[in-house]
C-alpha cells in the first residue's frame, strides 16, 4: 500500500486555500472549526486562510460571510470578540471561477509564490469542479511537493466514476498528499473506538469470533429529503451513507490491531477488512439486504409527507437500507455486522453495537434469572458515549439466593472529561490536513474497495428487480429489515 | 466432597436457637440482622428465635436486650415501632451454662419437641464451649436430621485445635448441615465478584496468567488492639484475618467455573484452590512473607500508642503481615497474588485489586502517554463499589494526534441501586442457615486447607526466627512490605 509519512514529518501548512468558501458546508463547520483551532493556538500564528468561490466578495465581504457564521453557527460562549477579530485577520479571499482552470493564477498573489511553502487545500465544491480545479491549481504552480489536497465527499457515485475523479487528482497530487474527508472518522467516539480496542487489554480476546455474536451498526435520520432534493434522488442511502461512512466505521470495528497508530498501518488494516467483505451479489442482494422508501407518516408527533410527495415525481430511490454483511476472514468467521441507515426513522442516532456471546453456561441455572449478553454501545450521535452492559448481582437477598441484573457501565465522555468542550468532526480533520496528518483519512484503496462491494449490491438489486419497499414515515424501515435480523434471532438495538 | 442439597431441598427453620444471645455480636450484627429480615418479610410467620445464654434473663428481659440493641444499631429510619413490636413477639429466652450438657433438656420445652421441625442453631460463643454445647444439644435431642448448626470463628487456632472441634460437631452434625460462618462470604461485593466472574463473558477469556499480571488483596484497618487484648495477643494478624477471611477472597478470586452456583459445587472449586496454594514454608518463609508489630505513631492526625504500650507487656504477635502467594495450576501459573493485612494502618479498607497484563504492543508509540494496565478494583470496605479502569482517548486534538487517559467505569452498588439499602452480611448468612443453603458456608476441608498452609507459614517463622519489625502506627506496615512488591516491579494498590 501507499506508504504515507508519520504526523511530525512534514511541516504543517503556513496557507490553506479553502474552495467553496462560501458554502454551507464553510459556514456551518469550516469556518466555525477553524477559529476554534485559531481561538486555542493550535495552528501557527502565520497561517493564513484563503478563501475563494464565485461569489464577487472582497477580503472584507468574505470576512463578513466568515464574522456572520461564527455568530451563528458557534456556541454563545465561545464567541469571544478578541479572538474573532484576530481569526478575520488571518482571512483573505479570492473570487474564482473553478471552471476556468486559466483564471486561477489570480490564486498566486494572495498565496505566496514560494515554492518551497507547505500548502494545504481543501475542496469543498461539487466533485464536477474537482477536474478543472486541479488543472487551474496546476497552472497557478499550486500542485508542488509542499501541497496537499483535502476533498469532500462524494467522490463518484460508483466504482468508476470515483476512479475518475481519483485520477484527475491524483494527476496532480500523489496519494500521499490526498486527503479523502469521512467526517465520521473526525469524532471523537470513532477514535476512541480505536483507544478501547487497541489501549486495553480487556476486549482484544474477546474481539473476534469466539466472543462478538454479532455487530449492529445503525445510523438513523428523523429528517426527510430537506433541501437535498438534487443530490439525494438518484444516489440513495446505500451510497449516501452505508458506501462510506458505515463502512468505514465497521472496517474500524473488525480490523486487525496495526503495528502503529499511524496512516500507513491503519489504513492498511482497514482495506483489508474491506476487502474481505463478502460480496452481496445476485445471488444474494434479495436475502441480504432491505430497501425502503419512506411513505407519510409522522415524526415525533408531527405528520409528514412521503418522499414522492417531497420530490413532486415518481423515483425507486431507496431512504432506507439493511443489510447483513460478512467480513471473510479468520477473525470473523460467521459473524454477522448488520448496518441499516435511513431517513424519517423514529429518532435520530449512529451507535455501533456489539453483543458478546453468551457465556458458554450458567451457573446459576434458573436461579439468578436470565443471563444477558454483554454488550458494548458505542454511541456517535446525538451525544458521543461509551456504554459497557455487564450482569452484576442485584443487592438484596430475596429467595432465590442470587438475582442478577444487566446494569450499565457508562463511560459518559461528556461527564468524565467535564472540563472538555465537544468538537465537531471538522477540528479533528482540518487540524490533521493542515499538519499534514493523514491517518485519519480515507486512502483510495479503501474507496475503491467500498465502491466494488457497494457496486455489486446495486448490481444484485438491478438483476434482482430489487425495489424500494414502502415503510411510514416514523417507524423502523419496512417489515422486511426486522425479518433480516429476527431470521437470525437477533433484534435490532433500538 | 461433602454433597450438600441445593436451596429449596430442606425446609426452612421454624426454629432458630441462638447461643451467645446477649453477646457483643447477637447485639451489634445478629439481633439486627434477623429484625430486617424480618421487617422485610424475608422468615416466614411461624420462625421463633430462642435466645440462650448465661445471664439469668427471663423472655421479657431478653427482649429489653434485644428492644435495646435494634435503637442502638439499626438505622434510624429502620426503627419501625410495629416491626419491632411483631419483632420481638418471636423471641424467648433460656437461661443456660453452656458448659454444663446436662442441663440443656431445658431448651426442649421453648424449642418444641417436634422431630421432625426444622430447627437453626447459631453458637456465637467461645469455642472452648463448643464441645460442652454438642453434647448438651444431644442430650436435649437436639440433633436430629432436621437441625442445622452454624458456627462463628474463631474455629481453632491451628489445624490440630481446629480438627478437634469440628471433630466434637461431626459427632452430632453431618457435614452437610454443619455452616461455618466467614462473614466475608456475606457480603454484597463478594456475591458479586461470582456474577462478575461468571454472569459475563467479558473477563473469563483474560481470567488467566495469560490475562492477569497480578493480584492484591488489601485488608487494612485503623483501630490497634482496642477490647481484644485476651483473643488477640497470641493469635496475630496472620490467623485473625488472612487464615479466613482472605484466602476465602483469593479462593473466589482463583477458582474455576464451578458447574453450578451451589453449595457442593462452589466449595469444591475453592477447596482446589486452597490445596493448590504453593507453601511458604521454612525455605521461603522470610522471602515470602513480611510481619510487622505496630509502635506509636499517629492514625489521621491522632497520636496512638504502640501495641506492646497497649498491651502492657511484650510480645511477638504480628499486628501485619503480607505474604506473597502462588496458586500452582495451569490458569495461574506465574501471577502472584499479594495479602496484606494489618491494624494501625493510614486508612481502613478491604480490597480486591485485579491487574491485567499490559496490551502486549503499544500502537500509539510513545504517542499517546504512557498506556496503564486495566485494572478491577472491587472494594469491600468501607463502602461496596466495583471500578474498571480502562484507558480511553482524551477528547481534544493536541499536536499528539490522541491522547489516552486512565478512566474508571464504577459500579457504584449504592447509586447504580438506589433503592436498595445497604446490607450487613449477617443477613444473608441468617437468612441462609434459617433456609439451609451452605453455598456461602465454608466446608471443613476449607478450613483445614487453610490451616495447612497457615501453619506451615508459622512454622517457616519459627525456624527462620521471623519475628515482627515495628512499623510507626498509621504507615503501610514495616518497608520489607513494601520491598516484597517492589522486588517485583509492582506497587501496592493504597
Amino acid at each position: 500500500m501507499t506508504e504515507a509519512p508519520a504526523r511530525g514529518a512534514v511541516l504543517p501548512a503556513t496557507r490553506l486555500l479553502l474552495f467553496g468558501a462560501t458554502g454551507d458546508l464553510a459556514q456551518r463547520m469550516l469556518l466555525p472549526s477553524l477559529f476554534s483551532l485559531h481561538a486555542e493556538g493550535l495552528v501557527a500564528p502565520e497561517l493564513k486562510i484563503i478563501g475563494t468561490a464565485r461569489s464577487p466578495l472582497d477580503d472584507a465581504g468574505f470576512r463578513q460571510v466568515a464574522a456572520d457564521s461564527l455568530d451563528k453557527f458557534l456556541a454563545p460562549d465561545a464567541r469571544k470578540p478578541d479572538s474573532i477579530a484576530s481569526f478575520l485577520d488571518r482571512l483573505s479571499y479570492v473570487p474564482l471561477d473553478a471552471s476556468q482552470p486559466e483564471n486561477f493564477t489570480a490564486l498566486t498573489g494572495p498565496v505566496g509564490a514560494d515554492r518551497d511553502m507547505p500548502i494545504a487545500i481543501y475542496l469543498s465544491t461539487a466533485p464536477s469542479l474537482f477536474g478543472s480545479t486541479i488543472e487551474g491549481l496546476r497552472r497557478a504552480g499550486l500542485d508542488g511537493p509542499n501541497v496537499r489536497i483535502g476533498l469532500e465527499k462524494p467522490l463518484g457515485h460508483d466504482l468508476a466514476s470515483s476512479a475518475v475523479i481519483n485520477d484527475a487528482v491524483a494527476a496532480a497530487y500523489p496519494e500521499q498528499r490526498t486527503f479523502r474527508i469521512d467526517h465520521y472518522l473526525g469524532k471523537e467516539t470513532v477514535q476512541n473506538l480505536l483507544a478501547l480496542r487497541f489501549a486495553n487489554r480487556l476486549f482484544e480476546p474477546l474481539w473476534n469470533a469466539e466472543g462478538i455474536e454479532h455487530v449492529q451498526i445503525t445510523v438513523s435520520e428523523t429528517v426527510g429529503l430537506e433541501g437535498r432534493v438534487s443530490y439525494y434522488d438518484g444516489v440513495g442511502a446505500l451510497r449516501d451513507m452505508l458506501q462510506n461512512h458505515m463502512l468505514q466505521l465497521l472496517a474500524l470495528v473488525a480490523m486487525e490491531p496495526p503495528a502503529t497508530f499511524g496512516p500507513a498501518a491503519v489504513r492498511d488494516e482497514k482495506v483489508k477488512v474491506l476487502r474481505s467483505l463478502r460480496p452481496i451479489d445476485r445471488a444474494t442482494a434479495a436475502s441480504h439486504s432491505v430497501t425502503g422508501q419512506y411513505a407519510e407518516g409522522a415524526v415525533a408527533g408531527q405528520a409528514v409527507p412521503g418522499y414522492i410527495d417531497e420530490l413532486g415525481r415518481a423515483s425507486d430511490t431507496e431512504t432506507f437500507v439493511a443489510v447483513k454483511a460478512h467480513v471473510d476472514n479468520w477473525r470473523w468467521h460467521g459473524v454477522p455486522f448488520y448496518l441499516r441507515t435511513g431517513k424519517r426513522l423514529p429518532n435520530r442516532h449512529s451507535e455501533i453495537y456489539i453483543q458478546f456471546r453468551e457465556v458458554p453456561h450458567s451457573i446459576f441455572g434458573g436461579r439468578g434469572g436470565v443471563l444477558q449478553s454483554n454488550k458494548l454501545v458505542i454511541r456517535l450521535q446525538p451525544e458521543e458515549s461509551i456504554r459497557l452492559l455487564v450482569m452484576v448481582k442485584e443487592p438484596g437477598l430475596g429467595r432465590e439466593g442470587i438475582t442478577l441484573r444487566e446494569v450499565p457501565l457508562d463511560l459518559s465522555l461528556t461527564s468524565a472529561f467535564a472540563g472538555f468542550r465537544r468538537r465537531i468532526a471538522y477540528e479533528r480533520l482540518l487540524l490533521d490536513l493542515i499538519e499534514g496528518d493523514p491517518t485519519l483519512f480515507v486512502r483510495r484503496d479503501e474507496v475503491e474497495a467500498q465502491w466494488e462491494w457497494i457496486d455489486a449490491i446495486r448490481d444484485g438489486w438491478k438483476a434482482a428487480n430489487v425495489t424500494p419497499r414502502p415503510y411510514a414515515a416514523g417507524t423502523w424501515g419496512p417489515s422486511a429489515a426486522i425479518a433480516l435480523t429476527e431470521r437470525d434471532g437477533v433484534h435490532w438495538h433500538d
